[in-house]
């Protein structure tokens, strides 16, 4: 076997456990040695949870302090861009959660950060790791249900986002924050590059919540016209509280492709015939994804171990970043917006 | 376009209404011309929802002073075997409610009098109308599943049965009056006769809802060996309370079928995620079996109307009464019983 | 009972028979007298098939000779105003299929003739009458998911328009055709009006089958902003070949609501591990809407016998119309339509 | 952490692997140490496959040459008993695939062996650490449906067992070999112990597959009453063909519940409108039971680190294997037989 590889978490919030519980409990190969976050009382307990000695408030320190391969990085995504140079310049391999950054100038410096220094970046798509999208992904590339024409992907989350996530100047907002899966997923599948993004948004329970972000908006609704002529359509919905619900929906030259069912559990009630029958829904995104947040780790390490490349690299993390800068300036315009518009931007400002 | 049919309704009840809704509301063919119930309230309620101007306590005086073309008998099970055979006798063509007779000596009375006078008989297994019944059914015969090996059918109804319905003197219990149609599904789908029949019962909400009926169950599990060499399994729960629901699985040499679901109608709602989803289930049997009951209504009419046969006959509807008999006496017994000594014990008798 | 009421049917084709199923076979109080049609083979087989005697080429000559009540028309889109008009003028109850008519000017035509001729209109939505659709608006309507926010519709049909169905010279293509129900729909369930329309389209089939139309398009996807805040997405595929599909998911404030689904039938077969469960789909329409056909018809019915206005009159079906105009103008001149675009030249060309 | 525990696998075929797969891939906390088998080519094969050095043809040979804490017995049920009783009497801790043993006496001798030497015994039944049957069991422990009166549970599996799983002086044929889960299920789930049992049989594939093991049989179906009067059913199938299949319907005083579905994974294709929807199934037991098999090795381990009993020990294997008995006498008796039959035997035996 080979040698264990020494992670360093970097954050220790919610997401952080969810990687940490696949690395400490379903990953022989993997090991924690550290983790990062500003909060002590988050750190703290994370740490102690899953029984990791060193603890530091920044990357910085834990890098010289001590060993290990690879960090994996949880934190806010305005946050992103100066961790992961921080280590790819320190020679740790980047597990990235999704949204890559904030715009497309960051996406490019973490790459070449990545690759001048050698180390693997690997973005947090977990879906790509689901059993269920990626046999649909099989299933499609071998031509099963024809030419992808038409791709609807949806991720409805139960709860508020918290404040830095849902303002335009900290984060893109529900599109990056909620439906970036979504963005990846649709590019994924549909096999094409977005050419054209019309958003319409809409703003429903947030007063009543007390949110009083500009621009706040919770339910969305993406129209995707690809370079390949298909059509794409994403929605998004936060707070939805009705559950976690992601689904996508594929029509194809040949026939319909559905991955993902509102259901959470064959468990089947009915004690009440006005009421009818009871199932589960999934509750949360940890639920919902156990084994692709389980499989996307156990990728990463094993690349890491074999010297293979990851299969979702910055390229796919900073494609859903270029959706969403098209999709949030689609919705202030009221206009469709060209992606050429958002990465010619890009090159101008280069 | 032919005459339409006159029918008179013998029976004012609940299933009475089912059928003339189909009569009345979809059969333009058919027409109810009289009602005739003992119960004057009952009889009065129906025929004035239904716009029937004659309604006469018994069948033989609606004979005497009206005319029509068939019966339709809806009246509990120990007053078919008169009914009918006045009914025949008459000559007007015979529609039979399941359970077909109390034993297999009224079964027989009731075929000879149809045949002898002339007019068809036909048994309300409505299931072997419905649209998924017979789907299946062809589908089967058709070679799809292969031979079929073990079949399970379930009956499980509402609401506790009336005291005439579960009182073995008058009935022969819930294995005749709700499951009756496995019976006959069972036999129809395997394609084969029972050979032997074990059955187990159980009452567990009898005594809370002071049913004091000796041997009454609320529970019962049938073992069915075909001549075939096939297995089968029915149940029955009644009451059930928890909806209306009736589903068969059905294990070939080549695969499995299943017919029907828990669910009633497609649409599901979810509004607290640690409830999960809710999905209308059948509340009762004639909404599971709409199209069922219409479909067996117009089957009736068309038969008398082109001279063809009835494909439900006499013949099914005794063979449910044996097995109900056969099943009636191995709980009672708590042994296996061969259909031959139900069967023989006709013979014996005749 | 109420007298039968006499039925011309306009149009002879595959609407027409479903609607002739409908009154011939299960709506006693109903009588096709009269069918007309220019096509004589089609007029002849339609007739022959429903057992109607009367059949002309022509809708005036069919007033002139044959008395009845109300037509039923089913004919091409670009041939409802001048008939609607004609049934209008000569005091005929007018059911009218979907799409209503080319333009608004031509709605407010009809309209205005069965309004100065005291006759009603009902536009053929049949999904109005779906138990499943009427459902579930009854549970929205009592507030089970909360107010709406977002709501899909999809209609993809199995095979490919007629010429003129996907002329945008003579109808209003696929978004007319196809989607006429679910501009309805999401009007409907929403509770409120279109305020503004994004549209993108695309065409993958077309010309592998021959289809050398201008702007054909096989598949659209229809952004809504609603007058309320709300927002609509709707889906058309045609062609899309794996068979008729229609849904609706809706997501309120309390909660998310599915209407309808892919499975057509509960009958479930499993003979080979490698290929997994298969499940009958809907083939087509009349399949899927069976109920919904029969009832729409015996609610015009019923309106002519007791005076009731339909349900479903001519606002519902120029709003759809309005709603199709604005997504074709989307699509041609890319860019968000709004409806007051539509609707202020209708004013101006008044 | 707690020092891991170290295992020797006893058996390296199919059921072998899957625990060494859990052990291995999914359980920092274990590390199996050496592999047992009398078959070379299969011991050096799995040896290899998970990267463990130490094999050998005899467990009394491992025990002397190698240091571990607990055996996991995988090998044919003719073999359980001695090799339980030689790891308990080497102090190791056991975990022991079903069926238990052969007969009653073989189970107690197990039961005191691992008594008297302080070592733990778990039983192979991953049902009971499935999530679904897990939450299921709960659900009904804190009385959703109610008290439990019907219980059915099926097991179908898709290819034929090997010759000493199906000659019954090897085993004890499909009831023990395929259905051991179900006997252990309807106890569990029902919460009372097998009072009476009758069971049916019956061979359609045997021949055309030159199976000629006397009283072979492919399919079986098992009717219980229950102490606490409740009724259990059990079929199995096995080859089955089409699938691994495994489902649960209990029916209680208040409600019903159903565990598990036949569909293996939310993704569903459609592609030809004859045939319909395709979904997949599972095709076998380790995909349908993934998580079972982790979690239920994952306690294993846990108990043996903490000290805590496994909650499947060698008393419900034990009633396993008495139902199975009974039920064998059944169909070779045809007749019902009481357990009471069974457990005084084994007393008057003792």
């Amino acid at each position: 076997m080979s040698n264990p590889i020494n992670v360093c978490l970097v954050g220790a919030g919610r997401a952080a456990k969810v990687h940490a519980n696949s690395l400490a409990n379903y990953l022989p190969q993997a090991s924690i040695v550290v983790i990062v976050d500003t909060v002590p009382e988050v750190l703290q307990a994370t740490a102690g949870q899953f029984g990791v000695r060193h603890t530091f408030p920044s990357l910085v320190e834990a890098i010289q302090k001590v060993e290990f391969d690879a960090v994996v990085i949880t934190t806010p995504t305005f946050t992103h861009h100066d961790l992961a140079i921080t280590a790819a310049g320190a020679g740790k391999h980047v597990f990235l959660e999704k949204p890559m950054a904030l715009d497309l100038e960051e996406c490019d410096s973490i790459i070449n950060s990545c690759q001048q220094n050698n180390v693997f970046l690997q973005l947090g798509f977990m879906r790509r790791f689901d059993p269920e999208f990626t046999e649909a992904a099989r299933r499609i590339q071998a031509g099963e249900i024809g030419q992808p024409m038409l791709i609807k992907s949806l991720t409805h989350g139960p709860g508020l986002p918290p404040p830095w996530a849902r303002d335009l100047k900290t984060s893109n907002g529900m599109l990056a924050e909620v439906n970036s899966h979504d963005w990846d997923t649709v590019r994924w599948l549909m096999g094409s590059d977005y050419r054209r993004v019309y958003v319409e948004v809409a703003n429903f329970k947030g007063a009543a919540r007390g949110v009083d972000t500009p621009n706040f908006y919770d339910n969305t609704l993406v129209s995707i016209s690809f370079e390949n002529g298909g059509l794409g359509s994403i929605s998004g919905v936060c707070p939805c509280d009705y559950g976690y619900d992601a689904r996508v929906e594929i029509i194809g030259e040949k026939g319909i492709m559905q991955i993902g069912e509102l259901q959470g559990q064959a468990v089947i009630v009915c004690t009440n015939r006005d009421q009818g029958l009871v199932t589960p829904i999934y509750r949360t995104w940890p639920e919902r994804f156990a084994w692709g947040y389980i499989r996307e780790m156990e990728h990463f390490v094993n690349c890491i171990q074999t010297g293979a490349h990851p299969r979702v690299g910055g390229a796919d993390g900073r494609w859903a970043v270029a959706g969403v800068l098209a999709g949030t300036r689609s919705f202030l315009e009221e206009r469709p917006v060209y992606l050429s518009e958002i990465l010619d931007n890009t090159l101008g400002e280069a």
